[in-house]
């Protein structure tokens, strides 16, 4: 599995080509929906860490999988290991049933590349 | 607003009566759910505490007021503050829209009776 | 606990008064899809009973009380137990999470009224 | 049925007393958003009152009453007819499926306070 | 791109040969409800361009690319443009929250298929 | 079409594959979970068969592809025909709304490759 050719670099690539595609549209309410969604995940009373942590729970009982793939890259930049972001996955997949099963599969194999790629640990050092 | 007339206490009681029921059922697979529930807000590689917000914050999105109680409290009496909660309702409020701000709406009164029962603080001390 | 009383029984009156409005609206798509619900639960490569019983687990993923009491009763009427029916609601709950608990609870009341009301039996005679 | 009895009148005045705590929590994300919210519903490429039919389908298939009953006033306001919202509802209803159909009979009560109120009237003159 | 080799060209053949598959299964209640989603976007009370944007955006909060897709290429036939159809969208996101922007990523894509194809103008002329 | 080609294959491959490392991930919450999950439709008050075709349905108005296709599968093998299961499926359709009928045409694909493989058959014996 190289880093350039995973699902993983081909999502970032799209996600990033259609953000720029979404601010030339140049509709003032849009931009400001998205600075404002930039800005939820600065510190505030809670950790920007731990605000991220709540954009991947969130993200997995809505059934997201573009949003699931964005947030256990921001968790992993923010320090978490792969055994809380399965721990923080199961409270999805408890709160949201089975049906959220088939994003687990998907998280999984998300954090596998995030592992190649070296930006996720699996234990605390 | 006396601590026992309020729609946070005959929810309490609601549940609890309703769960007890639910148990006498005797569902083998309703029970085992009950318990695996309960015991997935307990420490592991995230402290119990963390996952509480988590699941406050995936009752938001699902857009659950008797979930949204329920973790409310539970947080509270993990420690968070008002101010912690307001700013994980927030983000829920962001992934989830505007069809959240009812439940914000709600889970404000919520705080506003665990702060009146002494179970909420607004900030850290 | 009076027959007359209970939430089931007003809901009962209040939602035929409802859909008596609809009617009167006079909107033909609306009409149409009214008869076409009704039309749906009718037996055909499956029966009507398994029919009703599809109903109130769609219901209940969905997490929607009227619905999951409207269609206990029908399911009650045609002939599912009390214990067939908390099993199905099992099914909906493990498929759709803990989110599926509050309803849980409520549908375990209204099979209490079915229950005073002769509706519903617990166990096949 | 009293103008100051009925349930819509009820909502608005919990609905403007929750938001007024809402401000009063000072979350500057929070405030940013309803502020966004509010300004979604004004004139741009689409008039404003075309948004808020849209604001009414959203909250009708998303299937929360509290925004349905929301919109229907302002729908109401900008000059649409009882026959245009129930036209409108019925998108939702066939869009969302039976499942909507509670909601449709929470909007038609609405309908008619909002019709008792002299706000809403059944068609164009 | 070239007409033929973009997702949407893709996404219209096999809708249509599906559909086909779906009426030769010959289920009369199947039917019945193609034909009465086929005809909730005709005119009524409000004219069938208007409930192709209701369509658009009820598509949109529920977060279904293929009918987003669909109702897209509907409006853009109905006459709208693409400020307009942005418009709605913005709508869409801000009632749905930050788990639409994926959807609208994938819309902007769709709405440059169909300017390339010369169903959709910008701007009014 | 091959019997190894089709996407369903690719699907039962994929599944297998990352459920196994979903158990190698080795949480105790949600090993119990999957196990629980599979135990749910085994025979109790109701058949394992029955409750099949409610997790079919279940899984159709949540709007799950990979859901569908898991309770297809296990739905032919329980016995059930293709009519059956489409008149499953039109239950998940009006309840669901026309938001369901991109999941329709999967299905109905899905069950062109059982029927196919020789695991389901159109009518009954």
């Amino acid at each position: 599995m190289s880093k350039k050719t995973n699902r993983l670099e081909d999502f970032r690539e799209k996600r990033s080509e259609m953000n720029d595609k979404i601010m030339d549209l140049d509709h003032l309410g849009v931009k400001r929906f998205f600075n404002l969604d930039s800005n939820t995940y600065r510190d505030g009373a809670l950790t920007g860490e731990t605000k991220e942590l709540l954009g991947l729970v969130a993200s997995a009982v809505l059934r997201c999988n573009d949003c699931i793939d964005y947030h256990l890259e921001q968790c992993a930049k923010a320090g978490f290991t792969k055994d809380e972001l399965v721990d923080a996955m199961n409270v999805a997949m408890i709160v949201g049933g089975s049906i959220v099963i088939p994003h687990m599969r998907h998280a999984v194999e998300t954090m596998e590349f995030l592992e190649v790629e070296g930006l996720l640990t699996v234990e605390k050092e």
